[in-house]
């Protein structure tokens, strides 16, 4: 059977570092495995248009791999012309670059390796509070021009401590990030989410519900986006939503890019509404060299945490989600069951509520 | 009496910003206090050499007021010119810009506002660890220039989880860096000090003690330094200490600049023996514009965390240091006793035993 992979280029870095296994060159160590099983195995970073190896290779093959980090985004189109196919599976945690309504009604298995990398993007939140709160970046960028001016930094620096922070989604992620912030002596710690807590896990972190939006938002010194990608959560944090937040707010999303309006966003950063904005994942993929998201700043010029899409791909999330799809392959293979934490949609079915059911 | 104040330079962002209280603009909110009061209050950021308006006025100050971030240094030269001096005040913690030694034979005060900024810096340590481990400074620079390689990051991109974190001194502020990282599921925490925690709060945050210094940083992934600079600390991590590090170590020191050997450290970076140097503390404050610290990297272009020196000085700080500041002239004036917390040298000895005594 044909097994297509599309990852990202890895290049020199990949060469020097085997370890890089989300890559093209280092293929998630899969080969030999697939090839000893006398299976195709194409592996591209060729995604985009109908030229691509992505559209070239989706018409036969029966498993798609993709990573969030570089997504082959599988439409509807798309998965019409997949005659052959039956599984995808995300290399990491994220599937909003599949059509998934498409693939329940074409029966195409969608599985994610569910425990990758929440940890990897759970840290990434905490240190991206941080960096925003305390006023990182342009502190940095300061000593590397070769200046030192302690006031120009702390007039817009302050501590965690005392603050409220809130999650729009408190799974797997969201309930990470809330777990890691309860030493920082917090105000508050808020979430947002369509179900409440277990009790027992709602009182470990000590944590309380805000079931509408705005009012939850209005109550937040800083904002951390932790749900999936999906019809209901696409543009969910746009201008008018924006307006609802407390003035000079800090917003974090590693969550997925179009869940916030980017151009809402850059605007609220402009205006000093939002005081800081950051995370690693953009409305498209790789984003555009003039991508405003790049530039945005606050009036103090500071503001921006942005960086490309990596906290979920980190050498330790890049070790586990390639033994995750390996697990994955071989269930499939072997005609056993997958774990139930991994599949997003089943055979003609979604199995997770997490993306919003039809 | 007359009060002198060495404080950091607002320029615009002071007049603009009144929280900025630590600043010479605004004064700690003290001039209206002392002078309902009678007192002489002189203000100046002037620090350095014979005409500075730091050694103008010392020589007939009764209270000197001075802050780490841009520090008076006091040597004994000076404490013997210094005629009237009873008390030192340091607006924030560490006091080692003064000869403590002198100030003991001279019967001159010395007193901290020993918690005012001790979560301040210590969340500044917990970022430091994570934008390191993590590698954001390139992610971030990478984003600012208009590129997109995933792999150049990733491949000296890791998780916090797992990793060894140890803190060479567990006082105010390292007990409070090992409280923050107990949720992040390090492989083990661990402490070096003079002193052993106390059972009760070593268990608290699940942590080790080696007495040994090589043997710590040997089995340490990320090495904090949060010790007081005394002559017993200057120099601590130098070439020969840095040998002992595992290779590839991270190192984050928001302590005191000069307990890290300047040049040491950079080689050190520059060979890859540490994949990583974050801090806001030099040698010399300001830094200079050649400082080898500004411009450190590790063999593949990151690993520098470095900022001015802020970390303490957050406006939430400023806020718990100007007000006490003002306690401590308070007990001044009225002869009341001093919170013990707060005084590193009483009338002619020591009372902490941090800054080792003699």
């Amino acid at each position: 059977m044909k097994v297509l992979a599309i990852l990202y280029e890895g290049g020199q870095a990949a060469a020097e570092e085997p370890r890089l296994l989300g890559t093209v060159q280092n293929q998630l160590g899969l080969r030999s495995y697939l090839e000893g099983l006398g299976h195709e195995f194409i592996v591209s970073s060729s995604k985009e248009g109908p030229d691509s190896d992505f559209q070239k290779h989706i018409v036969d093959a029966e498993v798609l791999i993709t990573t969030p980090f570089h997504p082959g985004y599988l439409t509807r189109d798309l998965v019409e012309k997949a005659k052959n196919l039956k599984l995808c599976i995300t290399a990491g945690v994220g599937s909003d670059h599949i059509d998934l309504n498409a693939a329940v009604d074409h029966k195409i298995q969608v599985l994610e390796v569910s425990g990758s990398n929440v940890v990897s993007v759970a840290e990434h939140v905490v240190m991206s509070i941080l960096l925003l709160v305390r006023n990182f970046v342009p502190a940095h960028e300061m000593i590397e021009r070769g200046d030192w001016q302690v006031s120009q930094i702390a007039r817009n620096a302050f501590d965690l401590e005392n603050k409220v922070v809130g999650t729009i989604g408190a799974g797997r992620i969201g309930y990470r990030v809330l777990q890691r912030l309860v030493p920082f002596d917090c105000k508050e710690l808020l979430y947002f989410d369509y179900t409440p807590l277990p009790a027992e896990a709602q009182k470990a972190v000590g944590a309380r519900r805000v079931e509408d939006l705005r009012e939850f938002v209005s109550q937040c010194d800083v904002v951390t986006v932790n749900c999936p990608l999906h019809e209901g959560t696409r543009g969910l944090v746009n201008a008018e939503l924006l307006k609802h937040f407390k003035r000079g707010a800090w917003l974090v999303n590693t969550a997925r890019g179009a869940i916030c309006d980017k151009d809402a966003v850059a605007e609220a950063l402009a205006s000093g509404q939002l005081s800081g904005y950051a995370g690693d994942v953009w409305n498209v993929q790789p984003a555009p060299k003039d991508h405003v998201w790049r530039t945005a700043k606050n009036p103090l010029g500071g503001g921006n945490g942005m960086v490309p899409h990596y906290s979920g791909t980190t050498l330790d999330a890049q070790a586990r989600y390639a033994s995750g799809v390996r697990s994955i392959l071989a269930n499939y293979f072997g005609d056993q069951q997958q774990d139930p934490a991994n599949v997003i949609v089943g055979l003609g079915e979604y199995v997770t509520k997490a993306y919003g059911q039809r």
